[in-house]
């Protein structure tokens, strides 16, 4: 009775059904991304500190589960500070560590390199309702491609696998980090500002037009350049897939010298290419100027997909060339696109999502007072059984048969045989 | 230039060619325990330091990577010691989390709950060739279960596994803590004098019974005594199966009062079970009375399976009744068996294993000069490819075509397309 039963504070277990789910959801992910050609990896969770805190994480950098010294390594009596007592952590998330895998690898990995992964990261978030201080991330990367069909085969396998898994009537938002700073510029917002005015913007979805322009006010940005600022998102409405490139190129000639061409028509083929491939498919794509998301290190096109029915988005990417540049001075073009695998899961398990089953699982009950001649010749049709591919549970009979017959069958298990001793 | 391209010390990142064995391991374990009734559960990477420390896991809570506190939590000044640092921990194991959830989750899991798990586990052991700090561990357990259907199930899913994944004529060894016991007690061993006895007698199949003899000679156990131990070892020789339950009673009638007649019963019924199915198979089950197995929590049942053509085991278990009762007070019956995944891969990787290939795999190489109008035709044919359950990959042509194409039929694209603009 001296140890602990629950888990530690903020992670969870996981128990067979959701395990179940998570498990076919893990499989339709690897055989969609693997028709794009995307080849699987897997990383240490535990990474260099310096790897982690080096400004690629954002605010992710103050959640990180630090691991202590060990050995000669840790000397408490000196120590100072959280520095001196720990030299790596557990990551928070799977495009850092990437970024050193490719850089580590890259010899020996075609080009371009298209990464899947899958695994757990670690936030020492304040604990709440759904959120988890261990979760899953699901990533797919392209590296060594600048061209557009990286981002066009990352927006095509997400939206193929959403498709798969059941989910409808979404939207895939798109716009360039490249254009967001070439509107602030030609509105006058230096660059000092930008940021704090991206902060902004990014709740347009919830505040609205006018609460952003409130926010703006309030931040000290002056009013004439706020109202040149969002005029640039006014023209925009929902509009089919070819007035989407329109809004692109009537962006670009209003923005002028402030944007170069190549980032308005890379923008323009990414539409056009997925378009091609989604005209018959459950979901769109649009141009959205007011796309920001949050991380700092994305350098050029920015995604995002969101369901109708459901608040936030559900997968989020973009383009970071610069990141595999810190670990080894050549700079790498980069793309990624993850999708939230925890809400996924949320919102199969919330819909009553059932994992398509495997029929004909048999249970057989032996009574306690059979004799243990007779086991082996159950074994034996077990084996059989299990041969042809059924799921075979061989267990004892429990005094209360019935109970135990009425979780077999919410189990799914459709016969179950009693076998008596005699 | 700033970050460490390498991964933290021990551990490693894991390549494309590698992982697609890993993942075709994992489904092969999945797919044949589940026929076996085992459903699959998770536990937290992160577990509590007084449970990891509880002396269930042996030489192995001297490894455990500890995380330091946070906040407030966390207070340097004061500390005198890394337990005043830190409470949490990363598993060494996954049979320690499993009692914990167990014990938390009782009340929504079946009876018997049969647990199938796996995942990382950590241990800060000298880095050596072949072994490292995060390992991949795949255990089944069966929890609530006393009867001898658990370790028979148990072997029979872990021998099935193995002949799925092509390993032949490997040897089940089985023997019971408690038969071990006893033969120390009938030579006048004491308890305080067995395990230390025990952790010599693990050597017999390295040092051979002299040198089993020698070193107990060199501990100060005394000679009369040793003989009478190893004695009980002598009459056992390699025989057919029905010879190795002869062995058991036989044994059992040697040890007169100082074993029970379940203990016997049970380890000849549990024989004459995997028997029956494994008769046409290219494997044996034997009693093996020299199986020790390290970890101290095994109170019952003890079994290891080896490959004669490799040098230590490549799965163990046993019965260890006793853990559940840490965490909740009452007793649980529980067994498990663990197969060594990380040595499973090493051995195929060794063997040339080659994963069931997808076919049809198509490449279309993109010449840089394409108009980007041409892509989105190009990117809807590649999406047709992709329905039809090919693997396609759509990529830039590079300037050296031949070497990118020779690449390309090496990751087993078998059609190349090459895609010119006109």
């Amino acid at each position: 009775m001296d140890l602990v039963k629950k888990p530690v504070t903020g992670m969870k277990d996981i128990l067979p059904q959701e395990m179940k789910i998570r498990n076919y959801v893990l499989q339709q992910v690897r055989e969609t991304y693997s028709k794009y050609g995307f080849t699987e990896i897997e990383t240490p969770i535990v990474e260099h500190l310096g790897n982690l805190c080096s400004n690629q994480g954002g605010e992710n950098e103050k959640l990180i589960f630090r691991i202590l010294k060990r050995g000669e390594k840790l000397k408490l009596d000196e120590a100072k500070d959280v520095s001196d007592l720990s030299d790596s952590g557990l990551r928070y998330d799977l495009t850092l560590p990437l970024s050193r895998y490719y850089s580590n690898h890259s010899a020996e990995l075609p080009v371009p390199f298209k990464a899947f992964q899958t695994g757990s990261v670690f936030r020492a978030d304040r604990p709440q309702r759904g959120r988890f201080r261990q979760f899953t991330q699901c990533d797919i990367d392209i590296l060594g491609d600048s061209s557009v069909l990286a981002e066009t085969e990352l927006i095509l396998a997400t939206s193929s696998l959403l498709l798969k898994l059941g989910f409808k009537g979404f939207t895939v938002h798109i716009s360039d980090r490249k254009l967001l700073k070439a509107m602030a510029a030609a509105s006058g917002i230096d660059e000092n500002e930008a940021s704090e005015v991206f902060i902004v913007l990014d709740k347009m979805d919830k505040i609205g037009i006018e609460g952003v322009k409130e926010e703006l006010l309030q931040k000290g940005i002056a009013s004439e350049r706020i109202d040149s600022f969002l005029g640039f998102f006014l023209f925009k409405q929902d509009s089919s897939a070819e007035d989407e490139t329109h809004a692109v190129s009537e962006l670009g000639e209003k923005l002028g010298d402030n944007v170069s061409s190549d980032t308005v028509s890379s923008l323009i083929s990414i539409i056009k290419n997925v378009s091609a491939v989604q005209k018959n498919s459950d979901y769109r794509i649009i141009f959205d100027p007011c796309l920001v998301r949050g991380m700092s290190y994305y350098t050029g096109t920015i995604f995002e997909i969101t369901i109708d029915s459901f608040g936030s988005s559900i997968a989020g990417g973009g383009r970071y060339d610069g990141m595999v540049e810190r670990f080894t001075g050549k700079a790498v073009p980069a793309c990624g696109f993850s999708i939230g695998f925890e809400r996924i899961i949320t919102m199969l398990i919330e819909q009553g999502f059932k994992v398509p089953g495997d029929d004909g699982k048999v249970a057989f009950l032996l009574d306690k007072k059979l004799s243990s001649e007779k086991i082996p010749e159950i074994m034996e049709r077990a084996n059989n059984l299990r041969e042809e591919g059924k799921v075979v549970l061989v267990t004892g009979m429990m005094k209360n048969k019935k109970f135990q017959k009425e979780n077999l069958s919410q189990e799914g298990y459709q016969t179950i045989e009693e076998i008596f001793g005699n």
